[in-house]
């Protein structure tokens, strides 16, 4: 018998309860053991629940409960599962979390607490929902070189810039329709300005290139100025606009890594993710691509990942898994100004579309024109490619100066 | 220090050593400790290369050296890996294979050997080739009960079918070039007929819900029957036809198992799936939809597999990887004719496309028409759903009986 904790019975920590009860069978048979829950942390109260005598508001039981080995936290937000984290590390507790902005923030620290301590801190919920990505990057690819990931890592705005795309809805309209249907918080400024993607992919950056990422290294762009212009221009060019976090090893050993939108064209295997699923793509020097699709989030679909890092965190009480990452270090990720790519340009100019363009031109000489579908008057969009964010923004003030209103600058992906 | 000895120095056993010779030092920080080939045993001398002193002809050797902890097989073929795979769980010694053929023939004896002598038998590489599936499906997705699984298995002939529907070429033509390229072998009967996708779907199977399915126990079809009117017809559907193997628990306890050429809808996952690529979906009640996708073969992506196993091994020397199923069980399997489904039809009689129908249409009340571009005089296609295979062939032949050809039919998927 292995008794755990679970802090939190929100979604998640509510379908941990509902996964462990009705898979009761099948995971005491791979875990070896039974796994039951004796203590449920939450300040709330669930008297009609049948479990309803599990449930505490006090932390130190748990603590002080030598017979819980593992501790389930599913609450989100860095504080108090930080604390928590901590607290049951210290206390030769191993940590199970689905909390992305707790690893995000406090991996590298919690994961040296743990080895310090031979106990296990996993976190597979924490990216990709239900879909097996954690495990995979440091196990199942662990005889191959990453050299880059790409994924569509929030489902929120993967649901709007579906609608976006499919139905031409207006981002606003698009927004309150996720809302409607629970995809999107009232507060949605997590997702649509990609913080929540930025957490993902700088966990994944930190597993799968053994260096912790901070978030607020990390240049992060929403998909709150797309407009049905640049989506109906994505087409024109021959993909769909996603948003991407991702992150590329150099050769001079500094990671470019970024969250934004971008043009990904329309054969790739990330340009037919749509509505709330994520789809990962981890490129590896003998694997080549190889690409993870699933929900995202979801009671669920997170539960299940959470209860597979329990079993996991049962059948290893004494052997830890390895995951490990070193914390940051200084230069390692590569400014933003300065990672070259490819951009989709849009602009406007008070004269005809041929003559904003032959302004455009005039500045970037491998510009390649893409025309969309109703396109306005004076309205022009081009592809340049080898340019910097930097010096991209150097031309565009000139055309600015030139009289020429500048609508956005969207990144175009090469995978 | 970790000694392992590689069986068989072809495509797979040279790139295993590529592996560990290329990514040695990772490797070894991921094992924790250096793994170091001690023999290779090949019939062939490959005076030449760096490490021309490994190798042996005597499997006895490798046996009898107390040093080697674990044995990876490369050679394929169901003897002698059969034999020896056999004689190093006997002796000791963990076995770690890239051979399909193998595990779907002798996987439950093997794993029971393995688990009876407190060894790993490992397999990852055996489906699917770089792409993580046997370890997601067995530790990932461990709190989720596996309802279905459906995958393009086989590189080859989905290569061959992607330029059948992309570029109209006949299936001998695209199967040629698929030769030339080196995706195809001179006998290419184990792929276009669907052998190997069967020992794939027979492993995904047993592993996931735990009984040993013989190939011989799963209905089978290749795509050497597909014609162009046949893409034209799925085309004119809303898909493609793509070879599936494909696997689902009933609620009576029998699984329902078969590879078969299938339409699938456009808008599926797998449907995009295309070239030498595979794609596997897994269908679990928590996590929803699943899919994993990449390279289904080749050297390095295989080898990769291979290695990520040993790394496995090395880890847990002493506490056993949890991988297992039964030997088979009678009664498990449904047999195929009674499966219920839809079913794509393809006819042609001696009047028009209109006459044809209507014929059909009297013994297939719930007929859907298709009519694809260039449809010949006579000729006319249309879905239908519930039927059993048995069922639909009385219906044919009364068609037949009539004076109607039947030039095929097809089953379409409902993932």
């Amino acid at each position: 018998m292995a008794d755990i904790a679970v802090l939190g019975h929100g979604v998640v920590g509510s379908g941990v309860l509902e996964v462990l009860l009705t898979h009761r069978e099948s995971i005491t048979r791979r875990a070896k053991e039974e796994i039951r829950v004796k203590h449920i942390l939450d300040l709330r109260d669930f008297p009609q629940l049948p479990y309803a005598g599990l449930f505490t508001k006090d932390f130190n039981q748990i603590l002080q409960d030598p017979d819980v080995k593992i501790v389930v936290e599913c609450m989100g937000g860095l504080e108090p599962a930080y604390g928590f984290a901590k607290a049951c590390l210290e206390n030769g507790k191993s940590f199970v979390t689905s909390n992305k902005e707790l690893v995000a923030a406090k991996g590298a620290e919690l994961i040296a607490l743990a080895q310090k301590n031979n106990l296990n801190f996993l976190f597979e919920a924490s990216v990709g929902g239900g879909i097996p990505i954690i495990r995979p990057i440091s196990q199942c690819l662990a005889a191959n070189e990453v050299g880059e990931i790409a994924g569509i890592l929030n489902g929120t705005t993967n649901f709007i810039l579906t609608k976006m795309i499919r139905e031409q809805m207006g981002f606003e309209e698009a927004l309150a329709m996720a809302q409607e249907l629970g995809y999107a918080e009232r507060d949605p400024s997590a997702d649509v300005e990609g913080a929540d993607a930025c957490r993902k992919i700088c966990i994944l950056a930190s597993l799968a290139f053994g260096t912790h990422v901070y978030p607020q290294d990390v240049h992060t762009e929403g998909i709150t100025q797309i407009t049905l212009g640049d989506v109906a221009y994505a087409e024109a060019w021959g993909g769909v606009i996603k948003l991407i976090g991702m992150v590329k090893m150099g050769e001079n050993g500094k990671i470019s890594i970024l969250v934004a939108p971008m043009f990904i064209h329309r054969e790739s295997q990330l340009a037919n993710v749509d509505d709330v699923f994520n789809g990962i793509l981890v490129r590896g020097d003998a694997t080549g691509d190889v690409v993870f699709y699933g929900k995202g989030a979801g009671k669920l679909p997170t539960a299940s990942a959470v209860v597979a890092d329990v079993i996991d965190c049962v059948k290893h009480f004494k052997a830890r898994k390895y995951l490990y990452w070193e914390d940051a270090k200084p230069d390692y990720v590569e400014p933003f100004a300065r990672m070259a790519g490819e951009f989709f340009v849009h602009i406007k100019g008070p004269g005809s579309s041929d003559q904003a363009f032959a302004a455009a031109q005039a500045l970037f000489p491998q510009a390649a024109r893409i025309i969309r579908k109703d396109e306005e008057p004076g309205e022009a969009g081009f592809s340049a490619a080898g340019l910097t964010p930097a010096g991209l923004d150097e031309k565009l003030a000139q055309l600015k100066k030139a009289g020429m209103s500048v609508c956005g600058r969207i990144l175009i992906s090469d995978f």
